[in-house]
């Protein structure tokens, strides 16, 4: 008797679709095969295919707060709003925008996010009460002050001390990117992270300005700089990587370290089409992610897997289109070290049933109806570490009509009515 | 007493949202604003909004059926697969095919699609029982023959014949493109489309390949070839456009042609990025396509919205979000010569009653929510001329799970299982 079944899926293992019945114990896989198991909850999954969970490997959760409120604007003005709003963000504000996010991702079939961002105490409280899984970190900048390196790393030890491991959280370093954060600062939040074990996680080479920067200041690109100073290595993410050089690349590759891929905030923000495909060829872990809703304006990783396909084929550059499935599921559960993203006896029972939806159809290969004609919205259920956490597309822990109007207080739109 | 009456939605009305009743009389939008007004039909739209029908101005509906059957292939393999397949198609395929393909645009909040294809005979019955509206041509390929050339002509007017006017469809002329019709052939039907106010629909445009073949044999651009032989006026949309010159876009400005944009489509088969923001500068009116699901993979205008304005944005060109919602709906009307598209007294009635979503929450302004964060799964009541074609996300004239079933027979993962 398992604590939870999930019954005649078409589930991915391996690579392929086999109509298998999944047994969980606790947070953990416990079984996957063909025989009839029973359990004492019981999920049907006929005519739903069943996969891991998604991971989104790089988003800053509270901004589906901002999501369509500078749009039709080059980045310059679109950062003069944003930060406008940001900096009256306080820590209740974050927590809904947060919880917002957390929902709408699990709807998505995501089942873990990475974030860093500021009041992270508010994004750990929604995770803690949706049934989300996540990947956080304070989002430190020292902009070259030693007073205020020192502050940003207490905020982030603090914020560590107060949840990592606690409530499916795990807790890593953020140091936002190498034009925010002093040389020094970055080899100290590397060295804390090598003693501690702690993953980094950081924006770089997002655009083309960032790279130029680096080399005015410091004659190196920035994943040059990050290599000198010790930084890549295998608990590294790197957010974005849009101007990567080949020999950027091949540091990364010999580092270990993860590029988390964020194609429709490319686009959105005029920064460019990253480089996947060779990327991949030179063995890099690349994992995908949606960014903060200002800038994609959706929480939704079926939409960047198909996104990403679409770009490299006009790069002239096809993939198997399992990849872009591994880079939204498995890629992301490695790049942060965590034991998921895989339907198989003995990982983190983190799982998506979703119905087989009318653009899936007709079925020539379920990876392909899945990568490229989903909307997201076909998800039914959703298991995160054993518990249901989306049922029948609904959040079981959230009061979505609550929180949605808790939210709109922050939209004009709304209040204008 | 109206026979329909829309109450309470945020009705899209020039260019504004507003809290307001709408009132059908037959086909036609008859009432328009704040009273409150009573019908035979009743539909509460509290809580959605209110657009005109959207409007895929490129499409080949049937290659539903090849969906998802040539992934991750360069061009050339991409189309011998497709090519193999297509010849395959009889009439009663190609009617199952675009039945398919119909249900979905309604799911999506399509009301009218331009379609040209082989057996559009089996599409005019799809259309006619789905209740969609639809803009349809045989479509035709001389190669240079002059007997083929006959052969074509009959067969696309003797289409005309049998469905022009009839059951919410308008029959139009199609010839493929230059590459595939001669000079001749194109001068020929444009003077026949003249003589009896036939809309002219042909790919132009489209790869960098076709313009570079059009300069060989003609030396002429697609779109200088098309103006010397007078194709070229306000009856005429031309499919794609990615490879227009300065020039060109003036010639087909003068001219009044409309340009259906087909972005997934441009992405999936390398083709190129159009310049829309250039086009809408020169005034042309630019239309939004999916083009067919084999190169899309989905009948879904909110996702062409969404990567048209990403696209732009790539291209560092910010339009008002407002105009990727024209192009989805008015402008494609206008290209197309109905007088629908806009929700007013007067206009044909066709309609989306769209939920607001997660995705769309907070709403600063309700254009931005709909251009960037839909899904078109938002989408839950649909009327096409009057009378409702899906409610509550359910097609009104199909057994969607029959047809379903009929549809997979096409495909071997489902037999394989």
């Amino acid at each position: 008797m398992f604590d939870l079944v999930i019954k005649n899926g078409l589930c991915l293992i391996n690579g392929n679709f086999l109509r298998y019945n999944i047994g969980v114990e606790g947070n953990r896989i416990a079984y996957v095969g063909k025989e009839d198991i029973k359990g004492e909850e019981k999920i049907n999954a006929e005519g739903c295919f069943v996969l891991p969970g998604l991971f989104n490997a790089h988003t800053h959760s509270a901004m589906t707060l901002l999501r369509g409120y500078a749009e039709g604007l080059p980045l310059k003005d679109w950062l003069e709003k944003v930060w406008e709003m940001e900096a009256k963000l306080d820590e209740k504000a974050v927590y809904l925008g947060a919880k917002l996010a957390c929902v709408e991702m699990l709807k998505n079939g995501i089942t873990c996010f990475a974030d860093m961002y500021i009041h992270m105490d508010g994004v750990a409280r929604a995770v803690e009460e949706t049934g989300i899984r996540a990947v956080l970190g304070y989002g430190m900048a020292d902009r070259g002050n030693d007073d205020r390196a020192k502050e940003e790393l207490r905020i982030a030890k603090d914020f560590i001390k107060r949840w990592n491991g606690k409530e499916r959280i795990k807790c890593i370093l953020t140091p936002h990117a190498v034009y925010t954060c002093s040389k020094d600062f970055l080899a100290k939040i590397s060295e804390i992270a090598k003693e501690n074990g702690f993953i980094k996680h950081i924006h770089a080479s997002e655009t083309f300005w960032e790279v130029k920067e680096a080399k005015r200041r410091y004659g190196m690109s920035p994943i040059e700089l990050l290599d000198s100073i010790g930084f890549l290595d295998s608990n590294t993410v790197l957010a974005h990587g849009v101007w990567l050089s080949d020999s950027d690349m091949e540091l990364i590759s010999k580092s270990g370290s993860s590029v988390a891929h964020c194609p429709s905030s490319n686009l959105k923000l005029s920064s460019g089409i990253a480089k996947v495909a060779e990327m991949l060829e030179k063995g890099i872990n690349v994992c995908l992610g949606t960014d903060g809703a200002a800038s994609n304006n959706m929480l939704n990783l079926f939409n960047e897997m198909r996104i990403s396909a679409l770009l490299q084929q006009l790069r002239r550059k096809f993939l198997n289109p399992a990849k872009y499935l591994e880079m939204a599921t498995w890629n992301g559960y490695r790049a942060y070290g965590i034991d998921s993203g895989s339907v198989e006896r003995g990982m983190l029972a983190d799982l998506v049933i979703m119905e087989i939806g009318q653009s899936h159809r007709p079925i020539y290969d379920p990876v392909n109806s899945i990568v490229y004609s989903s909307l997201g919205s076909e998800v039914r259920d959703v298991i995160v570490d054993g518990r249901i956490a989306l049922e029948d597309r609904n959040p079981v822990y959230v009061d979505l009509e609550k929180l949605c109007e808790e939210v709109s207080s922050f939209a004009f739109f709304h209040s204008s009515l």
